[in-house]
């Protein structure tokens, strides 16, 4: 199994800041592998409630996630600065995927990166429904060229 | 993007209860996507530990975690009784690709269903190593034949 | 700073069993004193749905968490099998001070034990209200005497 | 139960900002209880790691958590931009007790106060020993004239 080329920083049009916390580390001293996707799901809602106009508490749309994978290119840890790179690599009717990756403070290659992918539903019924346009003009603001 | 077929519980040679928390939940009333990882981790390590011999607080050869992904297909959440089924889809010299689906009690298909790689390396030098005998042989007994 | 006496296990009127997970483990390779206190927020639901009709996701009565504490007396380590003992020591007309006390397998004297107290208040309003009746009577059923 | 009056900013000589996560929000939309320790841990562990030297890695001293609490006064949540403030209450031969206290952006009243005590042990007999100097220097600064 090859290792994926790692991203680079410029490959991403968003960053936020991810500060490690002291139980993210497991018992090898790196921020255990669940963890990372903590960091996938803060950078994405973040966006989503600033940019995008989400309402968690009370909004008729939620996000859910349907699937999500991660390839870990190099170790991790509390109290390391990090910072996580967002962009959209699919944008469908009610769908989107992300490519996230996480960047060690000073590094410019990813030290891990990976995918989630959301559907867009009613809350109270669970069904998709078309992506509202504030949310998506925000999603359309990450979505880069086909390398 | 299709949902993937719902693996059967017969698929896995291996099951371990899994206990749901009070904080799995998220504010979508669901276990988070992310907790799904921390079940993986856990079915795959219990194994480790029970039937490979893996000592985690001080053996010479630990697993890292390089690769993961889940498709969820149905929601969990807390109090939900579930079980993790765990088999081994591929055996390297160094490394294992497992394949884990989570089942609600009473239910034959997954609600989730993914994969994880462990590379087992030397804990001080991190370098791959070839698998501890008892370890392979614990994970041999996971292996299922292709489909 | 002295130690508490370790309580016991018949100190306590309900015993649930729970399952460490790998992430539950911290760089020093024991459970992180944070984790202790989800394993004590899930005996206190899981009473309080099971027995007392709690609707984590819809019912008009919610519990918050007020005060929490723990004194941790051994460590505890994942992959033990835990079993958490939970009482009432005092029911007040809103609120409830819950004991609880964590065990390891085959041991009688507590690992941690610790105090956590909900206040019941109106879902939309977050207001105080008076304990439902069914709640309450779940409640009583786990006071003790003083000793 | 009164609840206690909220610590001010200036009363803490320590500030770390804390950035919340998805997934701490729990089904009622607030951050979980359990999760506010992992702030403590945070700012706790990142002082003595900063200040004093801690190498939670190989160091031969380690601090182990033997008792903490909380009182929470007012709900945060996923994205709020907190704060944590620490100061040190008891500075013993091999322990200290510390006192946190976390603000929501913009607030000089805590919403979260708390206490934690850490024994210093040798980390493979894990037996009290006396603080290292450095370690004592730097937890020296945070110490506060009694109110």
């Amino acid at each position: 199994m090859p290792s994926p080329t790692p991203h680079r920083r410029r490959d991403y049009p968003h960053h936020l800041p991810i500060a490690t916390r002291w139980m993210d580390n497991d018992v090898y001293g790196h921020v255990n592998n669940v963890v990372y996707y903590s960091y996938f799901d803060t950078v994405i809602n973040r966006w989503l409630i600033d940019e995008g106009g989400l309402d968690i508490h009370g909004g008729a749309v939620i996000g859910l996630c349907v699937e999500s994978r991660c390839a870990y290119l190099r170790a991790l840890a509390f109290p390391d600065a990090l910072d996580a790179g967002l962009r959209v690599a699919h944008l469908g009717r009610s769908s989107v995927r992300y490519e996230i990756a996480l960047f060690a403070a000073g590094d410019d290659a990813a030290a891990a990166q990976g995918e989630f992918v959301h559907v867009f539903v009613d809350r109270a019924s669970r069904r998709p429904v078309e992506l509202p346009p504030r949310l998506r003009a925000a999603l359309e603001r990450l979505q880069v060229a086909p390398a």
